[in-house]
Order: C-alpha cells, then sequence, then structure tokens
C-alpha cells in the first residue's frame, strides 16, 4: 500500500466511458488533485470532440476501443462503468494483472452466492478481497479492497438514512420498511427505449419493477432484514429521492433520533442532515452530498426519511472517486468539493 | 328533484372562475350538453380575454366581481371554486336562497365538529343536506344534496384505491397504511409562492406537510381508520399519483384482489382497473379517469397500489361537474368524455 | 359528393395508428359527431389494451395489422399517418379502389417533380386530384378533393402568420423572411433515439435541419418566395411556436396589419388573433386553435409574428379532421370543440 | 496595481447575496484558489443555513442586512447583484472609499447618456473608470478598471458570437441582424410572479419584450448597428440560445467564417467553437463555457449563428469572477474550471 499513497499521481482508466456513469466520471477526475486520467475506453468509441461536446476543454483525451492490455498499462486503478456481464467478465482479468477495479455495475454487490444468481444471473463467483462501497460505513474494508463494488443509487440514498436508525437500534424490530423511491431519468441509463424517451416522462410519474427491484436484496443484505422498495420515475434528468416509512422502537424521542444521525455522520463531509427541513433533490444535484431529514410522529412511534442524492454523482460516479480517494489514503474529499 | 330532470337547461355559476380549477370549470361546462354556465365570478374580476385567453372560442363571458343576488339570480347550482373560509360564507347564503352549492374547498368535508375546527379553523357549522362527492361511492347522497363537499384531489385518489379492499375486508385490522403521493404543481394553486416559482421545482422532489397534511383526516373519516400520508411535489403541471403500500388479511390472494376491484367499478365509467399493468400520470392528464393498478406480494402479504389521476379534473372540477349530474339524474358521463 | 353529405355516418380509418398522430387521430375521432372510426392498423399492430392504455374507454377497438382489402371494405376514408415512402405506396391502391385518401406524410406536398424527387426522393409520381391541407386557404379545393395533403406542423404555423400579409401585398418584396420555429420533441416522432432520449432535452434547446429542413421548400411554394427556417427542439411534449421576422412595405401601418388578419380570418373558427398579446404554446396546446400575434415596428419597417399550435392537433390530427370535416360537408368544427 | 497582484488573496464581498446570481457567486467564489468571501449582504438577510441549504458545507457563513461600512471594511472588491436603482447608489461610495466594484446590473452598461436615461431611468450620472466587462474582447479596459459593468445574459451571448465576424468585417453593411433568444426562466429572476410560476411555463414558450428589451441597445453599442431583439422563455432553468440570422458580405465563404472564429478565440479559454455541430444549452449548463456554431448559406451570402451559455454563469456570476481575475492578473481560468 505504500507505493499507492505517494505523492504523485494515481494514474486510473475508465472502460464504459460514453454512458452516463462514465461521462460523469470523466468530468469528475478532470479536476482531481492526484488521480490522472490516463486511458478511457468505450464498446462503441469514437473521438470525444464529436460525441461527448460537453466535455470539450474539460477532458480532450481520446475514447478508445475496449483494449484490456492498454488498461493494465496505464493505470493503477480502472473505473468499470458497465453493463454488470461485462464487469463479470472484465474484472477478474483485471485484478490478475495486478489492477485494482471500481465497478459501478450490481455484479459484485451480493455475497450471497444464491442471491447473486437469482438477481444477477450473467455473474460469477465472487472474486476475493472485494469491498462494498457504501463509504461513510465502510471505510476500513475500502481501504484495502482490491475489488470495490459500489453501490446502486437507490440503496445509497436508502442505507445512509436507514443505517443510523439500525445502528442505534432504534427500529422497531419486524416492522415493516417502506421505501418509495423517485429517480431522473439518467437512472433508466443512456439506451434510448420508450422508456426513456422524453414524450414518455414529460408530465408523468410512473412505479416500476414493483416489489422486483434488484437493489432490494442489496438493501436488505446491508440492513438485516426484509424492505418494501418502489422505484417510481420522475419528470427530471438526474436525482433521486428516497421517502421512507419505518416504525421507531416504543419511545423513542426525535430528540433520540436527531442524536443517532449526529453521531453517524459527525465526521461526514458529503452528508448534510436537514432535520426537519426536508432534502430537495435540486439542492444536491450535480453534487457529491446525500441530503437527510426527518419528521417523528412520537405519538405514534413512526418516523419518515427523506433522503436525497444526485443518482449519477453520490449514486454511481462522486461515490466511486469518493471510494478511489478512501483506497488511495487520500482525503475522502479530493476532487469532490 | 322531478323539475330538475326535465330536458331544459341546467343553469350554472362559478365563483372563483379564474383560479386554476375554476377555469378547468369553465373549459368543461362550455362542451356540457345540458348545463349553461350563465354566470362567474372572481374577487379580482377582469375580462376573460385579457385574464383567459386559453379559454377565447371555448367560453367568451365576462367574469364578473363578486356578487351574491346575482348568482341567486342567475343560476340553479353554484360551483365554489375558492378558499375555505370564503365558502363557508357564501355556502349559507345560497342554501337560503334554494340555489344547489357544489364547493370544493375543504370547508365542508369534515364531518366531526372538533376535527373541522382543528383542521379548518376559518370554517364554522355544517350546514343540513351536505353529501361528501365521493361519486363512486356516495350516488344515493349526491342524488339529493343541496351541499355537495367536493373530495380532496388526494383523497381522491387514494379512496379510490382504498375502498374496495377496504369494503371487501381484505385489508388487514390495525395494520399501517401508507400514502406516499406526487402531485403535480398547479395543486399547489395559482398564487405565485417560492413553493410555485419555477426554478424550484423544475429537477426538484420534495416532500411537505409531513404527518400535517389536510387531507388526511378527510381519508381517515371515509376509510374509519388511521393512514400515514406524505405528500410531494413532482416538475410536472398537472396529475397526482398515489402510491400505496398495505397489508392484506392472510391467505388473501392477487385474484381475490382482482375480484374486489371489478366488483367496486363494475358500473363506474371514470375508474379504468389497470391491474398489474401500472397507471401513469400522463395517461389521466386532461381526463376524468382514475387509474388504478396493483400488485399483490402474496408470500407476504403486502398489495401495493398505485392510483393516477388529473388532480384539476378527476381531483377537483370534473368530479365536480360528474356530481352535478348525479345530482340532476343525468347520464353520469355527461360533459365529460 | 350528395352521397357524401347525407345525415350518414361517415366511415373512416387509419393507417398508422400507433405513432402520436395515429393516437391523437383515435382520440379526436372517438368523439367526432359524424364519423365513425371502422379500422385502425400498424405495422406493428397489438392490442390497444397493452399498447394505448391511455385511450382505455376513449376507443377500445383493436389495432390490427395492415391490410389494404380490409381499409378499402371498412372504410369511405382514410388517414395514413406513416411515413412517407409507405404513403406514397399505398395511397395510389385506396384511390383507385375509390377510397378518399386524407395523408399526413410529405409525400404529396410539394407539386414540383424536381423538388418531390429532391426532398422526398422515396416518393413518386403525384395522384390527381391532390389538394394542399391548409384549410383556411384552400377550402374549395379540399372540397372535392380525392387525396388531400395535409400540411406540415411548421408551414401551417408559419403560413397562417404570413399568407394574411402575403394577400394584402403587405410584406416587402424581395426582403428576407426569417423563420425561427420551437417545437415540443413530440415533432420528432415516437422512436426512441438519441434525439428524443429525455436527457437529451430535459434542460436544453437546440437547433437542428438549420437551412436543409424539408418543411422550407413547402413553405416556399406557398408564398412563392424564399424563406430563411430554422426548427429548434424545446423541453416539452407537444406544441410549436413560429417567431417570424419580416420587412413590411414602406408605409405600412400597425392597423394595416391588424386589419389584414381581421380580414382574413373573419371566418375562420380555429384562428384566434391575439394582436400584441403574444401567443403562449400552453394556450394551444390540446386544441385545434392556431393562435397568432403580431407587433409592428412603424419606424423601421418590420413586423415580427408569432404563431402557436399543438403540433399533433392543428399541426397533425386536427386539422386533418378539418379537413375531412370541408371533404363531407360538414361544420368544419365537428369534433373539434 | 502591483500590491493587488502579490499572492495573498484578495478579499472579496457579494451584495445580493440570495438571489440566483448572488448565490451562483457565493459557489463559485468558494472554490476559487485566491478570491475569499469575507462578506455577503441581503435586503432581507438570514442564515443561509435556513435560506441557502443548497450551499451547506461549501460556503457557511452568514449572509447580513446590507452595511456599507462592513462592505469597505471587509472586502478589496464587492461584487453587486443588485436591481440597477440599488447598484447606482451604492457603487459611487464603494468607489469613493477605494473598493472595486464589479456590477451585474444594467446601471453602468450604457455609455451614451440619453440612452442610459432612456433605458435605466433609475440610474444616474456614469462614473469614471468604467469597463465593459465583455472579457474577450475588453482585456485591456479591465485590467484597470475601478468599476466593472459586467454585461447582459443576451448580449453576451449573442455578442461574442457576432463581434468576430463584425471585426472581421464580414458582415453586409446596414443588412438587418436578427437575434432570436431563448432563455430558461432564472433569467426572469427570483421574485415569485406570473409570469414564474411554474405552471405558467411548463409545456410552453413565448416571446416577450417584442422590440423593447433593455439588452437591445447593450448590443447595438458594441456592433455599432441596428439589432432586431426578441427573446423567448424557454420551460428549463438555466441556460440561454441565441439564434442569429445575418447577411455576408458577398463572395464570404464558410471556410472564411471559421478562420473569423478561430482567430478571434484562438487564446480564449471559453469560447468553444463548434462549428457545424451546432451548440446545445446542457452542454453549457453549469459552466462559464460559451459554444459558438453556425451554418453558412453560400449561395444566398446568409449565415446562421448559434450562441449557448449559461445565463446565470458565462451571463452572470462567472463572468464576473472572469473579470476579476483580469482585474487582480491572475488566470483568466482560476476557480472557473
Amino acid at each position: 500500500m505504500a507505493a499507492e499513497t505517494t505523492e504523485g499521481p494515481i494514474r486510473v482508466g475508465i472502460a464504459g466511458a460514453t454512458g452516463y456513469a462514465g461521462q460523469e466520471l470523466i468530468r469528475l477526475l478532470a479536476r482531481h488533485p492526484r488521480a490522472t486520467l490516463t486511458i478511457a475506453t468505450a464498446s462503441q468509441a469514437t473521438s470525444t470532440a464529436r460525441r461527448l461536446p460537453a466535455l470539450a476543454r474539460i477532458w480532450d483525451g481520446e475514447v478508445r476501443p475496449l483494449d484490456v492490455p492498454a488498461l493494465v498499462a496505464s493505470a493503477d486503478a480502472i473505473f468499470l462503468a458497465l453493463p454488470e456481464a461485462a464487469s463479470a467478465e472484465l474484472a477478474p482479468q483485471l485484478l490478475t494483472a495486478g489492477v485494482r477495479v471500481i465497478d459501478l455495475s450490481g455484479a459484485f454487490r451480493l455475497r450471497d452466492d444464491a442471491w447473486r444468481t437469482k438477481w444477477y444471473p450473467a455473474t460469477g463467483a465472487l472474486p476475493d478481497g472485494v469491498a462494498y462501497g457504501l463509504t461513510e460505513f465502510e471505510t476500513p474494508a475500502i481501504r484495502t479492497a482490491r475489488l470495490l463494488s459500489n453501490p446502486g443509487c437507490y440503496p445509497t440514498a436508502s442505507l445512509l438514512a436507514l443505517l443510523p436508525l439500525a445502528r442505534a437500534a432504534l427500529l422497531a424490530p419486524g416492522a415493516d420498511i417502506i421505501i418509495d423511491a423517485k429517480s431522473g431519468i439518467s437512472g433508466a441509463g443512456k439506451a434510448p427505449t420508450d422508456r426513456t424517451h422524453f414524450c414518455e416522462n414529460h408530465g408523468s410519474v410512473a412505479a416500476y419493477s414493483v416489489f422486483g427491484h434488484r437493489h432490494t436484496p442489496e438493501m436488505e443484505q446491508a440492513l438485516g432484514q426484509r424492505v418494501t422498495f418502489v422505484p417510481h420515475l420522475v419528470p427530471l434528468d438526474r436525482g433521486l429521492l428516497a421517502s421512507i416509512y419505518a416504525r421507531l422502537v416504543p419511545g423513542t424521542t426525535a430528540a433520540r433520533v436527531s442524536q443517532a444521525f449526529e453521531h453517524a455522520y459527525a465526521a461526514a463531509p458529503f452528508v448534510r442532515i436537514t432535520g426537519e427541513a426536508l432534502p430537495e433533490i435540486k439542492h444536491v444535484a450535480h453534487t457529491n452530498f446525500c441530503d437527510i431529514g426527518w419528521k417523528v410522529d412520537e405519538a405514534h412511534g413512526r418516523v419518515f426519511l427523506a433522503s436525497a442524492i444526485d443518482n449519477l454523482v453520490k449514486g454511481a460516479a462522486g461515490q466511486a472517486i469518493q471510494n478511489l480517494n478512501v483506497m488511495y489514503g487520500l482525503d475522502e474529499r479530493a476532487g469532490l468539493l
């Protein structure tokens, strides 16, 4: 590890650079004080001048076709912003070659083999040395990880709201936890489909993947209990709000809830606890912040939690870089403020 | 009642014609086969040519200053699209004069005096002859009502989804009912405020009035049980989706849930049950339809319900006209298809 | 013609029923007092219950695979909402079979063979009996047309603003006419592409097809002079605003301009002239109106014109039905108010 | 000047910190490597924790009530993000006290007294030492300015597109220049009005201030010729596209136009010339870039120019900081990339 925390630049690469998460990685890495983007690949590579005009003058490199030897030769760490099947195939090759991997797909998020086979059938065995990259709760494991599995966008927002209460044993055991999430359309990916057509989303809201979204087991794994999760698409570009309904252990006061959040995030630079001033997606868009507010109904022992992130930053590229920073012993905030 | 169902025109008026619900009433009444809009008033009256350019050629009458004798002289039935304090003052005068009243405010929705005083302190005693205008469930009372209290937008969508299960005794007694609703900005009214500014809503979603919205007691009154209700503003103009989480009596099958909906709405022209094809706000915008879909998790005894309406039509002006139709013995669909 | 103006229903069909214009045709025809939709086809046919949920209870027929004999057998008039190559192939077959055709593509809009070959190379010779369906200016030809060529959305808005001045000889001869148009995304069609992806349009505006859009020759044909036309996509679903800059014959007053519009549209039910109160897309959305406003700079001999329509109604399906009404001797407004 | 270019921090203040431009100044200054925000005031001051939640952790200072002595004591340079009447009153006081002023209002943009009196009647005499802050064309004057008048958003986008052609004498003398601009709603300010209400803009586009916008004389002053300018509001938050139509000197080739742009902006870090790949608002949002594309119609001697900026960054706060950088001899890009 010693070599990795010296003052020299960290050479990083991106596989899958032209998707929304990939482009956000380029944008953020371009201003990172220590990481240097040395290679970016895409399955359908083209010059960024034509494909990524928004990034001109920010990063003027070339997106190249996928080339594993080139990736290995050019970078100390590689971000994979790929479909999970591609990640599952590529990550082991990179690890074997001694490169550290930060994977943004779902390929390596579920530890249980049966769950992983069920929810991500295109992936295989879990390599050694995987850490789950929910930065605020997994820092020690992240520091030494060879393969970092970056959390899903919905689990990021939801777990950052729920874990402080779970760790403080304030959630009523066995009671339902309901997560109703609202995501911008970039969460549905860059591929043009009926689902991402402008006219199907403008002026509309709809639920999808009810009881069947792959982020559900990811949340259950982290919480150690069942959750009910329903995502919705809302007509905006980027950002995500998770509205969470839970029951508290009898007698839990609003003050006790506040205390749990203050304790959990006293040293967390990217979690802003807003208390009863509820978070808004707009306030976190284009940032790595997670804003968390809540309201306690003491009379009925209920709590409502609202947690907002930018799905492409804290929910993908930003948290991935936050994890890179931890992996290399840098200030967690490097390149992100 | 006989006179009211003859073939002649029904003379109707609107007080509060320039708000969003008032304008929608004008738009719908202009093409009604039996009702004739004879008078429209507003507190800040002006010529519609200047104030309501979207309605030119649809209704070319003049919006006049509020004038109670003129309202009484001109109309058999008056729609009140006013703040509740104004409705509470005006409705008794109109009723005394023999005019039937359809009130779109919250002034007369809560039957319990203590609740009404708590949630709508600017209103007073409840007049006789009030009917709650959730058309699909209150038809007999609506037929003879002198004062029709039109439901709130959130209760309309939520109750149409929940009542079929409640009436069929499929909801687990005592279990939580969670209603997470998403409304377009017209639900916040026409007054320009920080809350309705374009830039505060574009690209954003936020919860508001958590545990404290006045539509909560209205839903609890109709259901006879406690609900947890949190509304959110989403960046669209008109429309509303209620996402509802409830527990079922043990052993309830998906087939039994479908049956309850089919039974409840076999003769309801404006409720479209979509089953597992979940409703989308876009499909109901500018219509009086309520689209209801659901998904049953038989293994865990949970149901997710999604109910979509246009908040200005089925959630306000459209349902008010549907109620007018029932009050006057017309086809429920008159002017609404 | 006599048989066509009797009191019986007019049987109409649609080929291309699942695109945005096709769906709008269904929606409008469903409430038409004289036309009965007897057949609707699509190249990828499916039940409307699955494909067109927004139309449930409005039109509950089945969309069938394209079937020319069935179209001929079922309808007196057929709307073609197809790509121009499909229209060019299908229209002659229908005409030969005695069916009247209303074509919404560009296949038959340009009379000059060389222009048509250049701009619409996939089409062929122009059949006899074609009328150009800019209703307000072509009524006599439309009445007897066997093949009605419905105008493009941009020409509809632009020509309705320019022709009154051109016919009154108020436009300075030889001076530039600049048309800067802003269209909602439904104008780009229902196919999912990079161009119609939600995230590429939300928060954005861009010009396209500069100096090369196929609606340019259509406008030049009607005006008899060169125009400069640049369309833009704006982040909304439906609607179109044409902003037009022209020079007036020296000495032309604002009053003379108003007079020209009042004269041109004295009997036009769907053109609302708003004068200096400029039109807004919102006011015409979901209607067949064209709102036209203007401002004259007398000192410099310039006029600015703004013309707003719903691109799917007055710019496509609505005007097509308005033309059907004229073709069959009905009130021009039938089914459209 | 020497003292101002030393390595120590530049102390800056903001008057008008809670408007949209003021908040953007805070956001940008918070990460500026040399400028330190020492004071921020607002007429209705409040804690930023409550009023500016989006800025928590970015800048955690307090917004104070306006206090001229405090401003003078705390800062070497003050940004005024105020209405022009307030700027006109405050700027002379600050200048007299030796503070450099960067004014974002229109108070000091017009040099001609008669024009200024006509278009900005609430302002007075022009102080000495005013520079017009169109950075790319006024660098020498900006370096020594005591009072920097930051350009309007529309002139910034329009002049950056037109001046390269005007300086190269490629614009046909005396021919019309048409500027059709599309702005996001933040350009209409933070005050809630009918004009900024969400529902009046969602799904709509409209022109405003036709032939009468105050940015017209500002553009004419810089170009030395008459322009026709019509702004429009489009339904997005931030960003602006100017579409410009002009005639070229006979014989001007597309290559010559490209050359003029390449020459003008060879050393300009914030102007990205995109040629025939037309700019999109989305590509410049949240950046200080101005993207300029064009298309030449050689046959007719016309050029179409499209110029996109973020109205709050390059059109306001970003360009103001770019000017601060020039005034203090820093790298023009400091704090802006």
